[in-house]
C-alpha cells in the first residue's frame, strides 16, 4: 500500500473546526489525503451521510490534495480499495486514546501494512466535538468558533424543524 | 454575574447520597445553591422530571439556601438567567474528569464570567452512581446506603409495574 | 459463602478469545469456576441468551472444573445462590478499570463476603473485545484470531440475513 | 473556618502564567486568597523558597484580596493557623487528578471541616507547567508565552552560572 | 507451581492500613500467603528492610496462613524459590494500574506459570499510601486512621532526630 | 522544514525491541528518519550517551534511511537544525500518553511547523520498557524477548561491576 496516501475516517456528525484542523496538518504530511465519511448507521447520526459529505466540501473546498468520500464497509477494506497505506486519527482525550489504540490493533491485526498515526488538534480546539456542536447548536447556543458555518444554518433548520407543531 | 450563587446542575435519574453529599458541601461555600434538574430526553430518563424534581425536594427539606428548578435549555443560558456565576461539578472518576473537562471548556467559551468548580463526594459514596441505584434498586436490592428512601419506593414501584402482565 | 468457587461473569455478546485465555487462567486458580452468562436486556445485545450459552459451551466443551450458567437477577444474589465466594473479572483498558472497580464497591456494600478479583488476559487479546468481534465479523472481516469458529458462523448467517430483501 | 477565605498552594518553582490564571479566577470567587509557597525540600526545587516568594510577589503585585505566604509544616495545619476553609488545586491532566483526588482525602480525614475545590486553567495553559518551563527556559528557549518576565530573567541567571567553568 | 500459595509483594515504607486489608483479604482466599518485602534500594527507602519487616510482623501478628519475608532478587525468581503460584497486587488510581499491568505482563513472560491477580483495599482506605503516611506522620500530623501505632511511634522517632541539631 | 524528514528522540537507556519496532515503522513512512538520543544527564542514566548511541547503531546496522544522533540542545532546536519537520514519538499507556500530549503542545508553541504524529508499537512490546529491562537484566533475569543481545552484554557487565568489591 502507498505509505504517501492517507485517509482521515470518522462520523463527522458534525465536521468541526477540530477535525478541519487535523486535516490540514495531515495533508501537510502526505501527498494525498481522503476525508473518509463512515455511514455509521449502528450511531444513529443526526446528519444523512449525503448531508455529512457536503458540509465537509463547503468547508474544505480549495485544499489540492484532499478529497472527501463515504463508505460503509470495513475500514480496512477501503483502505486496501484505495490502496492507502495510512490512517490519521485524532487524539484528544484518554478515553478517546484507549479505544482508538484498541481499534488500531485491531486493524492491524486485519491489515498488518495498514499503518495509524494519531495527531493533536490545535489546543484551542481540544475540547470541541461533534456531540459538543450538536449540543449547543440545537439549544440556539453560538457554535461560530467551534464549527464553520455551514454546519451552524444545517443545525438551525433542524432545531426550527422540531420546534414545529 | 454574582459568583456567590452557584448552581449544582445534573440528571438526578435518582438523586443519590453522592448528590446530597455534593449539595450539602456546596451549600457551605456559596449563599445560594440551585439545584439544577436537566430534562435531558436524550439519555431516555427512567423517571420522569416531575418526579426527579419531587425526590431532591422530599430529600432537601430544610436547608434554607437551596432551591430545586428544573431547566431545558443550555446550562451556560440557565446560569445566566439566573445570574449565577458559578457552576458546581462533582468528580468521581477519571472518566468522569475528562468529559466534565471538555464540557466546562466549551462552556467557558460561551460564557467567560461562568466558572466551573470541582468538587470531591464523601469517600463512602465515591461508587454510587445513579445508573448503579437504578440497575441495583430494580433487580430488588438494598440501595439503603445509596440513596434516600423516596428513591427506594418510586424504583419500587416502576419495577412492580414491570413485571405486572 | 465458598471461597474456592469463583463466578465470571458477563454478556458475552459474543464469547472472544480473550474471555476464554480469562476463563482458563481463573479455573487453575479455583477448584469451580462458573461463567455466568448476563441476560442484560438493556444493552440490546444481538445474540439471544441462549446463542450466548450455546457459543460458550460448544467453545469450553472439556474443561472439567467450568460450568456455564444464565443469570436474570442481580449478580450478588446469583452468587449467593450458587455459594461462590469470589467473583473474577478481566481487566483491559482504563475505563474498563474504572467502571468495574465502581461496580466492585457496590457488590461489596451489598454483600461484604464477596470479594472481586481482577486478572489480565494474555497481551495478544488485549484489544479483543465483543464490541470489535461484532463490527468486524458483521462487515464480513476475518475474526478467526479473535473468537470461536462458532461465532463467525453464527455472525456470518446475521449478516446473510440483513443483506437480504 | 472560614469558607470566604481560601488557600491556593504549591511549590511553584517557579510560578507560570498557568498558575496566575488560576489565582486571578480564585480571587474572584472568594474575599481573601492566599497562595502559599510549599518550602518542599523533598522536591528538590531549583529556586530556593524565597526566590519563589519574590517571582510571584513581582507578578502579583497590585491585587488586592490576594496574598503569598510560605508554609513549611502540613497544609492542613497551615489552613487552621490561617482559618482559610478552602483549598483551591487546579486540574490539567488525569494523572494531576488523580494524585490531588487522593491527598484532599487525606486532608478531609485529618480536617473535616477544610472543603477543596478544583478550577481548570484557560486552555491555553492547559499545558503549561513549571518543569516544561524550567526545561525550555535553561535551555535557553523561549518562554515569553508560559511565564512572567522575572522567571525569564532568574532562568537566565541560572543557566549562565551552569555555563560558567 | 501451587496455585493455592501466593505472594503479596511489596516496599512496605512503612505498611498502611491499605495493605494490611489486602493482606486479610487475600489471606482468606488461598491456603498460605506471603507477605514478601522488596527491599528496594532504587527507591531510597526511609525504613531499613529490617524495620519494614518488624512493622509488619507487629501488625500481622496472629495471621495462622501468613508468613513475612523479605527478598532482594526478582519477584519471578523469590516466587519459584518459594514454589508460590500467584502474586496479589492492590488496586487503587489509574497510574497504579497502568504501571502495575506492564510489569505483570513483563513477569508473565519471565514466568508463565505465575499468575497476577489484583484486588481492591475497603473504599476507606482508598486514598491511603505509604507516601501520604509519611508525609503527614513526619510532620507530625495524625495518622491513625491510615497506619498502625507502631508506624506512629517509629516515625515520631524519625521526626524527632531531625529537629535535633 | 521538511515533511517527508523525522525524528524519533528518546532517551534509550536502553533501546529496547519497542524502540526498534517504532523506528521500522517510522522509516516506512518517511524518506528520514533521524533516531536522536538525548543526553538528559537530569534523568541520570545507568549507561552513558556513546553506550546507548553505541547499542542503538549496532541494533540498527543495514537500515539505509536511518540514522543515529545525539543532541544536548532542546529538541525543538535540534529539528530545527537538521531541517526535519515531524517528531515521531510512541504511545503505550495512559501516563505516556498525557505527558506526551503536553510536551508536544510545548513545542508547537516554540516550532508551530514541527509537527508531532504518535504511533503504537506491535501489542507484544506494549509492556517493554527502558526501566523494565534494566530492572530485570540487572537482576540476571532473561531479556531476551525484551532488548536486543547488546543489551544484555552491557547490563551483565554492569550487574557483574556491581557485585565486585
Amino acid at each position: 500500500m502507498n505509505s504517501r496516501k492517507a485517509i482521515y475516517p470518522g462520523t463527522f456528525d458534525p465536521v468541526t473546526y477540530g477535525h478541519i484542523d487535523l486535516i490540514k496538518r495531515g495533508s501537510r504530511l502526505f501527498d494525498e489525503l481522503i476525508v473518509a465519511v463512515a455511514e455509521n448507521p449502528r450511531k444513529n447520526p443526526l446528519f444523512s451521510l449525503a448531508d455529512r459529505v457536503e458540509m465537509l466540501q463547503s468547508s474544505l473546498n480549495g485544499f489540492k490534495n484532499i478529497s472527501i468520500k463515504s463508505f460503509t464497509n470495513l475500514l480496512v477494506n477501503f483502505a486496501e480499495e484505495e490502496n492507502a497505506g495510512v490512517i490519521i486519527k485524532g487524539l484528544r482525550a484518554v478515553s478517546d486514546f484507549e479505544y482508538e489504540l484498541s481499534l488500531s490493533l485491531a486493524n492491524r491485526r486485519l491489515a498488518p501494512d495498514l499503518e495509524t498515526i494519531f495527531m493533536m488538534p490545535s489546543e484551542e480546539y481540544s475540547f470541541v466535538s461533534s456531540t459538543i456542536v450538536r449540543e449547543v447548536g440545537l439549544h440556539g447556543g453560538d457554535i461560530g468558533s467551534m464549527a464553520p458555518p455551514v454546519v451552524m444554518k444545517k443545525l438551525g433548520k433542524i432545531a426550527e424543524e422540531r420546534r414545529r407543531p
